[in-house]
C-alpha cells in the first residue's frame, strides 16, 4: 500500500467518497488527489469548483437513494460524471440562480445514466466512463433552445452549417508547456497551466505510468493536429489534447494490463482521438454543442471492444465466451 | 378476473388481437381499450382513424407472416407501432392515395424492427416500446426529400438550424383540463380533448393506477415546462406532455413493481422526459423531424436499464447475472 | 469443392488473404474473385485501384499486429474494410501526398472498429458487415473540416439544410442495363458499366444465387425508387442500387438459410433499403456526408437480428435463448 492510499484511508467516509468520486475524472480512486483536484477547479473559478461539489454531492447521493452498488459508490464511481456536469452547464450556459436547478437534475440524470450504460456494458467488461456526462450535458445544454429559463453562452460554439476552419499554423517552442498543461487541464473545462500541473500532480500521487499517459496524451493532441493543419488557437488552448490525455491514460494505463503493447496501442488511440474531435465537432455543429469529452469515450470504447477480440489483452480461459 | 379482462375474452380471436393492438399503445391489454381508442381515433378524424386501422393490421399480419411469437403477436405487441405509424403519416405528410402504400410500407416495417429490438434487448429484459414506430416514422419522414411522390405537411417542423425558442408564459386556469386532456390525447396526434378522456377511460377500465401515472404525467408535462418558461402554445397543446405521460405509466405502473418509490422514481423520469424533448426537439431540427415520442423512450430505456442495477427493483436472486 | 475454390486455394498464403479480403467486399471469401474485383478497380481508375490495395493490405496487417483472430483474418474479414476505405477517401477528397497517410489511418481504425462491432455483435451472431468502413470514412471525410491539411472534393455532397430533390422521370429502356451493371459497380465506387459487370462474374463464379440476389437487388434499386419518383440522374448512375444489392445479397444468400423465404425476405428488405437510402441521405445533409453503404448495413441489420425471433430462420434447439 503506497503512502497515497494510506493518506486516502485516513478520510471520514462520506468525504472520501465524495473526493474519490472527483478523483475519478482522471481514473484515480484516492481522496487525496480528489482534493487537489477540487482545489485546483476552485483555483480555476469559484463557480466551477462550486458547481463541480454541487454535482458530485448530487450524483452521489442520487446513487444511494436510487439502490445502486454500495461498492461502486463507495469507489467514487458515482461521483465523476456529476463532478463533471457541474463545471459544464456552469462554462456554456449564463449563470443565472435557476442554473443551480439545472445542475442538480443533470447531475442526478447523470447517476441514473451511468447505471443505465453499467447494465448495458456489464456483459462486455467495459466502462461507461464518462458517457453518462458527456450524453446528460448534451441533452441539457441543447434543450435551453426550448426554455426561455435559460441562456447559451458565447463560449458554445455556434451552431450552423460546418465549414472548414481556417488558422492553422506553427506552435512556437515557448508555447508548448502552456499548451501541454492546459491541455490536461481542459478536462476539467480549466484554461488554466496552474490547474493543469496540480491535476498531473494529483494523479502522480496514484501512478506516475497514469501521469506519464496523461502528460503523452497532451503530446499526441498537439503534435498531431498540427501535422494535419488544424487551427493553431484550438491547439494552443489544449482543445485538441484533453481527449488523447484521457484515452491515453484508459487504454495505456487503466483497463488493460500495462505492458508495452497496451502503451503502443495508447498511441495508436490518441492519434485516432484527434480525428474523432475534428469529425464529431463537424458532426454537433448543425445545432451548436461541443464535444466534451466524447471523442475519448467512443475511441476508447472501440479500442476496449477490440481489445476483448485480441489474443494480447484477452485470457483465453477467462473469458466469458 | 376483472370485468375488462371478461370483455376482453369475449372478442373473437382476430378481432381481439387486432384492438389488442391498439390498445398496446398505452400499454394495455385489452381489446375493449383498444376498441375505444380505435372509435376515439375515428372521432378525432376518419383519415387518422383509417390509418391506425390500416396499420394496426398490417403490422399484426406482417408478424404472423414473418414468423414471429405467437404469444407476442396474441398480445397486441405487433399492433401499437403499427396503429402509431399510420395516423402519424397522414398527419405529416400530405394526403394522396400513395399515401396508403408509403403507411402499409412503414407498418410492415415497423414489425421488423420491433423484432430486431426486441431480439437486441432480450438478454436485458428491456422493452422496445414505440421506438419501432419512431425509428421507421423518422425514416419515412425524412425520406420524402428524395420522393417527389410524397410531399411534407406544414405540421412538421420546419429544417433549420435551431434558435431559442420564445413564446413563454402563464397557462391561465381555465386552460388547464384542455391542457390535460390533450396532452393523453396527443400520445396519438389527437388535438382534441374528448379523444384524450376516451383515452383515460380507456386506460382506466385496465388498471386506475395507469389512469393515474398517465393524468400526472400531463401534469408534469404542463407545471414542468411552465416552470422552465418553454413556450406556451406547445404546453396548451399537450405537446410536452403526451411523452411524461408515457414515461410516467411505463415507469410507475406497467414495467416497475408498483410501489411508493417506482411512483417516486416515475415523476423523476417525468421531469427528465421533458428536458428531453426539448433536447431531442433541437437535435433534429436541422432535418425538420419531430420528437414523436422518442423522449418517453429514451428516458423509459435509461430509468429501466438503471433499476436493473437498483436492489429496490431486482430481485438479487433471480438475476441473470 | 468447385473450380473457383480449386483456384483459391492455389493462390500462396499472404496473397490469397489479400486477395479474399477485396472478394469480402461482396460477401466472397475467394482469391480468384477478389483478383477480378481489384482489376476491375484498377480498371475504373488507378488511384481507386491503388488505394483499395493500400487499404487490403494495411487493414489485414493490422489485423494480425494486433493479435485479432487468425481465422477470421484468414478469411478475409479483416481487407473488406480496408478495400473500401481507400477508393472512398480517394474519391470524396483532392487528392494529395498526405492523403495516403490518411487512408493508413483509417484503414487501420477501420480493422479496430470491425474488431469492437465483432465483440459487441458476437452474443447475437449478427455480422458487423461493411459498418466499420462506413463510421471510420465518414468520421475521417468529416474531420477534415478541421484540418487544412485536406479537402473536400465536389464530389461530396454540399452541407445544408435538406430541400425536396427534383428531378424524377422514367429510365429510358435502353438505359435500364447501364443503370443496373452501374448499380452493382458502385459499391465500389466506379460509376462504370464495365465495372458492374465484372464484380457480377467475380460473383457468378463463386454461386449463382449470390450474382442472381445482386442484379435483383439492383432491379428493386431502380424500380422501387422510379415508383416513388426519385431523381432520375441518380437512379441512372446506379446510387439507389448499390445498397440494394448488398442488402440482397445479405439476406437472400449469405445470412440466412437460403429458401423462398429468404429470397422474399430478400426483395422486401430490398425495398426499405431504397427508403433507408433517402431518408439517411436527409440525415447526413446538414453535415455534407454520404450515405455511404450504411442504408444496406442498417436494413441488414434490422432484418437479421428481426429473422432471430423467428421460426423459419431459428432452430429452435440451437438457439442459445
Amino acid at each position: 500500500m503506497t503512502w497515497a492510499s494510506r493518506v486516502d484511508g485516513a478520510f471520514p467516509q462520506p468525504l472520501q467518497v465524495i473526493l474519490r468520486g472527483v478523483g475519478q475524472v482522471f481514473f484515480c480512486c484516492n481522496a487525496l488527489t480528489g482534493l487537489i483536484f477540487l482545489i485546483a477547479l476552485f483555483i480555476g473559478g469559484v463557480a466551477a469548483g462550486a458547481a463541480a461539489t454541487v454535482g458530485v454531492v448530487t450524483s452521489t447521493v442520487t446513487a444511494r437513494l436510487l439502490g445502486f452498488s454500495k461498492k461502486d459508490i463507495d469507489a467514487g464511481l458515482y461521483g465523476f460524471n456529476g463532478t463533471l456536469v457541474g463545471p459544464c452547464l456552469f462554462l456554456f450556459l449564463e449563470h443565472s440562480p435557476q442554473l443551480w436547478l439545472y445542475v442538480i437534475l443533470a447531475s442526478i440524470l447523470s447517476s441514473v445514466v451511468l447505471a443505465a450504460l453499467m447494465r448495458i456494458l456489464r456483459p462486455y467488461q467495459v466502462p461507461a466512463s464518462t458517457a453518462p456526462f458527456v450524453l446528460t450535458s448534451w441533452m441539457f445544454l441543447v434543450a435551453v433552445y426550448g426554455f426561455e429559463s435559460f441562456t447559451r453562452s458565447p463560449v458554445l460554439p455556434a451552431a450552423g452549417i460546418p465549414v472548414a476552419v481556417p488558422g492553422a499554423g506553427r506552435l512556437a517552442v515557448e508555447n508548448w508547456p502552456v499548451a501541454l498543461f492546459k491541455g490536461v487541464g481542459e478536462v476539467m473545462f480549466a484554461d488554466s497551466v496552474t490547474v493543469g500541473i496540480l491535476f498531473l500532480a494529483g494523479i502522480a500521487i496514484v501512478s506516475l505510468r497514469g501521469a506519464l499517459m496523461a502528460i503523452s496524451g497532451a503530446f499526441v493532441g498537439i503534435i498531431f493536429p498540427t501535422l494535419l493543419n488544424a487551427n493553431l488557437n484550438a491547439i494552443e488552448m489544449g482543445l485538441y489534447a484533453f481527449n488523447p490525455v484521457l484515452t491515453m491514460m484508459a487504454i495505456g494505463w487503466v483497463f488493460l494490463k500495462p505492458s508495452g503493447k497496451s502503451a503502443a496501442l495508447a498511441v495508436l488511440a490518441g492519434v485516432m482521438t484527434v480525428v474523432c474531435q475534428a469529425g464529431l465537432a463537424s458532426f454537433l455543429t448543425p445545432i451548436g454543442l461541443p464535444t466534451l469529452t466524447f471523442p475519448f469515450v467512443l475511441v476508447m470504447w472501440m479500442f476496449l471492444f477490440a481489445a476483448g477480440m485480441s489474443k494480447y489483452w484477452v485470457d483465453p480461459d477467462a473469458e466469458e465466451g
